[in-house]
């Protein structure tokens, strides 16, 4: 005998296969929607069906949005001749919010990853040099996660890059704010170190 | 400047206004949705929606279910004299899973609750009575949690219960199995040391 009807099975089901999201979480959300007063339900479904239909990419930096030109790219405050490239959309809210940064981005939808058989062209690399070739662009910073596959991506499009002429960076790795010394690893102490600055 | 264009916002925030998700969750749950495969997204809308059109309460245990009957008060292998009576739907399928218990069900949708504005009335209650009235329940079992509001909900509904004439037990409370008895709190332990049993 199954334990719910088919319905509620389905809808947890679908809620299981979410990203962090068990069996008994996915349960718990069912019967939160079920137990939504009216309309609360068709609200989550119509968010979920309206951000599929209307979210695209933007033209320029290929991050998600719902114009041609992402408010980002389309803002004439913004400096364009700086580009961040990051590995997700998640990343340039991160960069958004120190609500420092005044550049641009480039959003590669992915890191290269062999073993995933995820090659350049499955990121938006090939957009990238697009971008480059008004000349506008005078600095690309790498801004990917500095694991193996973040570390391998940013080299990649460095050596690709440098010919073009364009000034490629590297976000500084070292010890992260209100971090102790003694709880840091090996590794990021090592960057710390080597990439110390006169003071 | 908004951090996300507005369908991603809106989808975040509906995703947010589920149990347990928070905002950074809500936004790996969106971006998530918006780089399924080519109907992944509808498929989890359909379900939603699906859902909280089929789905009804039972018209005898007041279980969810998407038929008049539930599975369980519908099978003829159920003994209909032995009524479990447990807060939530998701209780049921708790005891579903001993695989063990033979009798019928009975879902509160709640508990007693005077901070939150939860009395009786709110409660399936008066159902629970009505199913008494055939005389065919010998039993009934209060599966409420053991917490302050579900003893209370317990001790209320045996005492309506009791003169019909009905027996009304209540779930033991002990030690679980493979618990420590040195990691047990004093209530549990109470608990235990009172409804000890001869062996």
């Amino acid at each position: 005998m199954k334990l719910y009807s088919a319905p509620i099975e389905q809808l947890i089901n679908q809620f299981a296969k979410l990203p962090g999201i068990g069996r008994k979480s996915a349960a718990r959300l069912a019967f939160h929607v079920l137990s939504l007063p009216e309309g609360g339900a068709e609200q989550l479904a119509n968010a979920i069906l309206d951000a599929r239909k209307l979210v695209t990419f933007c033209g320029c930096c290929q991050n998600l949005t719902d114009k041609e030109l992402c408010d980002i790219c389309a803002a004439e405050t913004r400096d364009k001749s700086t580009v961040c490239v990051v590995a997700e959309p998640r990343d340039v809210a991160a960069f958004e919010k120190t609500r420092e940064y005044r550049g641009v981005y480039h959003v590669l939808h992915g890191v290269l990853s062999p073993i995933n058989r995820i090659g350049p062209d499955d990121l938006r690399v090939r957009e990238l040099l697009a971008r480059l070739e008004s000349g506008v662009v005078k600095e690309v910073i790498m801004a990917t996660n500095p694991d193996t596959e973040g570390d391998a991506t940013a080299l990649y499009i460095a050596r690709l890059l440098k010919p073009l002429g364009v000034k490629v960076t590297r976000l500084a790795y070292g010890i992260p704010m209100g971090g102790h010394l003694e709880y840091a690893d090996e590794l990021t102490l090592l960057h710390a170190l080597t990439g110390r600055r006169e003071i």
